[in-house]
């Protein structure tokens, strides 16, 4: 199977890393990274067996195409190599947004090429090719969005590759998808954010950076993330981000109420809820 | 000098390991738990040279007493101990709030014992003595508030002893302790339940702790602590929580505005203000 991983930054690096480990000698991994430098790397890190920086060329052969690109970036590629694509082809991407790539993208594909929008829950602070691991994957939900025009068989396939690397595939409505990951990702984000510039805008801010202990600093750490991620995932998928600030500010209003009330139980009671629901979580899950 | 530590859970754990590691041949370490047991543990873990359950005993001696209860017991100890100390004593705490606590104290102390109010800003997920360590308070904050009723010379020998176990001491009125506290702790203690309650009041709750990564994780650390401690943070810092809950608000629904209005520039300004002034203490801090 010929893969090409378009974009060479810390998801199709530490792809390309980790369908190699996979050692399926039948695999042959095309990187097409814009820049010639990063083909270099890739190839020294042994994350692809080829590299081009020329988009036509990199899927002419290829069976599977991940486009891991920047959001923003995803649907002028797919509109570029669309035409360029062989029978058969599939093309699936990790935008950590569904609804507008996917709806865009299966419009884009010729007859006997298809679309599986993808999105692995995986990710570091750095986007950079440099921090790629094999193992970014493993054991981590990679969710694969289906809709009335998914080729069954197309997104089997997707699957397969993912399950080789690890992946836990979960299967998701876009829409679904956008409201999930505005929950637990994008509108947590837009709280670490606001959280950091409360702080900031703190007349006593210099005395409160020497008093943050370990609860600040893991509350805001996704703060530290690259901003154009932030701006990317609050642009595609602002209805479900505002539908969820806004469920967030009713739960903090109503505990802010609470607090404002005094009443020793019912906080208890609040914290407890919220306790008991993440230590659910993350007694099942695997650290990572 | 004579020190005892009232209260054996984490935090007076930690100190009493803490100083016996100082390794003060002139440091003797009395633990006055509430229960037999506990000093039991507390010799196996080297954490005290002696113990007793009985509080005038233990503090009979003392010419340092720490109270390292919870807040709510801070004050009934104080007002137990405060006949029964020696001339010259000095007592503090490590209550997470000041201003109520500090106030109060020094109204109990007899004429010629001191009252110091303290807070390291250590701690872990749990509560619990066998959790304590040496290293906890190495390198880390500890808060000794100064009021217009503050012992000098009281207050330079709590700074001592802090300085020998490794703390960093910075001195604050209790009030703007309180302030910078509910800024950086207990504020986004409130924030880290509320958004677990949020995803828990969700219909598609199952699917999204499926998708949950380690930005959500770290985001609600601390939502796993002891609701009792936030229970007692928020009623003993009521005030300032209410105040620091209203500040953040206020900086959410700023970004929510720009996200709203899909202004790319601006949410990008406001995510790497926080993404630099975050950068900008972690940078310079040790981790912990």
């Amino acid at each position: 199977m010929n893969i090409a991983i378009i974009g060479l930054g810390l998801i199709g690096g530490s792809l390309g890393l980790a369908l190699k480990r996979a050692g399926q000698a039948s695999l042959k991994i095309t990187g097409v990274p814009r820049r010639e430098e990063t083909i270099k790397l890739a190839l020294q890190l042994g994350a692809i067996d080829e590299g081009t920086t020329d988009l036509a060329k990199g899927v002419a052969d290829a069976d599977l195409v991940f486009v891991c690109t920047p959001i923003n970036l995803i649907i002028p590629i797919i509109t570029e190599i669309a035409p360029k694509l062989k029978k058969g082809a599939i093309v699936t991407d990790v935008g950590s947004s569904k609804y507008e790539i996917v709806s865009q993208a299966e419009k884009l594909m010729p007859k006997g090429v298809y679309f599986v929008g993808g999105h692995p829950l995986a990710g570091k602070e750095t986007t950079k090719l440099e921090a790629a691991e094999a193992g970014l994957f493993s054991n981590r939900t990679w969710v694969l969005t289906r809709t009335s025009k998914t080729s069954k068989k197309a997104s089997e396939q997707v699957e397969q590759v993912v399950g080789l690397i690890g992946g836990l595939v979960v299967g998701m409505e876009p829409k679904i998808h956008d409201h999930v990951v505005a929950a637990v990702s994008h509108m947590p984000l837009a709280v670490a954010a606001a959280l950091v510039n409360t702080v900031a805008g703190e007349e006593q801010k210099e005395l409160m950076t020497k008093c943050v202990a370990s609860g600040f600093r893991d509350t805001t750490r996704i703060a530290s993330g690259d901003p154009i991620l932030g701006v990317d995932m609050f642009k595609t998928n602002k209805k479900s981000v505002l539908k969820m600030i806004g469920a967030f500010k009713k739960s903090l209003t109503n505990l802010e109420k609470m607090i404002r009330e005094g009443d020793g139980e019912k906080i208890r009671e609040e914290l407890t809820k919220a306790k008991q629901f993440r230590d659910a979580i993350y007694n099942e899950k695997p650290a990572g």
